[in-house]
């Protein structure tokens, strides 16, 4: 809760200074970094700069400052960091490690709603339990991104500081890893996942419902992803629910959930405040983000972003959705 | 365009006088009755009062006068009837044939968004061709439901006075009568379908761009029903996407898209006007109506409605859906 004007007022004087304004916190994520290989109807990449942790880092990059938790292998090369330290995100916690960098291979058909996994080679990502260098310590803000319960709960329980914690998950560990999964839900603030995950970590067919017994697995926030159908915001306040960007053509969704969470993560650390007002806004410039993402291959269209782009975007979104109460 | 108020102030006086409150203009409705039988999860209906025109005409008839186009057969008693005279629905236009009524029985399952028709007898139907009472010539609002193209445009054609001319089709007239539709579409501002029926009729997938597509062959404007992803309107305007609103059970989906149908063209001949910001609201109207249709099987919840009830369902798509710019 923000301190009512009355009780910061200097003493000495009827004009209160103007308050300096507060650099926003530091986000946390942790999530793997890949290289991608891709196929959809437009095109196909190889072994482009992918991964949770990129995807969130560059996009949140744009709100707050970053700090980077993941594993590379020794076939990451410089170039690669550049990526991350032009964004200007810390890489204090990202691990080299001997062997091959975590690798993805996929394509996308039809609707291209979802990928079909062709190849995925864990590398390096197999033998990571990290721990946060001691600059990291005292993050307020962190995104577990989709890795194993086992070590979302093991970054999470490292940063007592934290006033928000999101978590993002997949059907693979709902399935696999379920107990697990609930006890790093019991830890965190916000979930992040998408309509099926949702059905299947609930049980439940009816999102309404569904979201009802997530939120009581601990998460007090849960953001539904529905892919071209937009995004739904559970929380103590009420449901809100925002539409996805309308685009002429989606070359690659690739990293469109992370980049959502990513900028919905990053808005709200540099929000500072978890008000229902800025859940929403948050909402919007994930989907700013997401709709970003799947405009061009890999992190071609994000890192090349204005922030004039990002706010014009943005009240698009509002055109997109206005009526007259 | 609205009059500027300086051009209709009172010459003799500086207060322009109160203008009298227009009544509506009646909107008219042509599609089936019929007796549906329905099965969901919820439950099962036999032989219930249904059909597109049906819930055309009771929905639109919250917001104008409704003026109704069918055929019945000999089995539709008084009792049916009087669902549209208790809601002062203009039956003039309803014609009783020798034979049976319409006859339609499907199934939902599993997330019920699609009906599986199991029978369909059009009875009566199938040598109905509408020639309508002189007393319907004047009418300045029409909306044509999903039956033959070959129907609809005869019904337009009867309607040289009709300001805005609305039209729902379906799968089977897109393939079975393709020209046909086509001629329909060229005499119409308003098209009014689903999302498969968009992809279908336009032969391409990205929605933006079928919309482009779909708006060419005549209908200014576009409408796009989503199911429980909401709605999309395309328009010269622009685009405008909103959500369904959220319910926690949905017990019966038939009708739901007449009913938003009949909530949108309602509000618009109520409205009188078609700026971007009446479409928009429309829209709403609308998803409100199709909101209270699947609440309980086949008209149930339609006919005990109160405006209030109305009125409160559309603010809630305000919560549901507003952010600050």
């Amino acid at each position: 809760m923000p301190i009512p004007k009355s009780e910061i007022q200097n003493p000495k004087s009827k004009i209160a200074p103007a308050p300096s304004p507060q650099p926003p916190a530091p986000l946390l994520v942790v999530g793997a970094v890949a290289f991608d290989s891709v196929r959809t109807p437009y095109g196909e990449a190889e072994n482009i700069l992918g991964g949770a942790a990129t995807y969130l880092a560059v996009t949140a990059s744009w709100f707050a400052p970053v700090r980077v938790v993941a594993v590379v292998g020794d076939d990451l090369g410089e170039e690669y960091l550049r990526v991350f330290h032009d964004r200007g995100i810390d890489t204090a916690g990202l691990v080299r490690a001997p062997g091959k960098t975590f690798r993805w291979s996929g394509e996308y058909t039809g609707d291209m709603n979802e990928a079909r996994t062709l190849e995925t080679h864990l590398n390096v990502f197999e033998r990571f339990s990290p721990t946060l260098p001691g600059s990291y310590l005292d993050s307020e803000f962190v995104f577990l991104g989709n890795i194993d319960p086992v070590l979302q709960l093991h970054v999470r329980r490292q940063l007592p500081q934290a006033r928000l914690a999101g978590l993002d998950s997949m059907n693979y560990w709902i399935k696999g890893k379920p107990e697990e999964l609930k006890k790093a839900l019991a830890e965190v603030d916000i979930l992040v996942i998408n309509e099926t995950e949702a059905r299947m970590l609930s049980g439940i067919s009816n999102l309404k419902k569904a979201a009802e017994v997530i939120r009581k697995m601990g998460p007090s926030t849960l953001v539904i992803k529905r892919g071209e159908h937009g995004v739904m915001l559970f929380s103590e306040r009420g449901i809100f629910s925002a539409p996805a960007f309308p685009l002429d053509e989606v070359h690659d969704p690739t990293g469109a959930g992370d980049s959502f969470a990513g900028g919905f993560m990053g808005y709200l650390a540099k929000a500072g405040e978890f008000s229902d007002g800025q859940l929403r806004r948050a909402v919007i410039y994930g989907s700013v983000m997401a709709s970003y993402a799947v405009e061009e291959f890999g992190l071609s269209r994000l890192l090349r972003l204005t922030p004039k782009e990002i706010e014009a975007r943005y009240r698009e979104f509002k055109t997109l959705t206005h009526f007259d109460a």
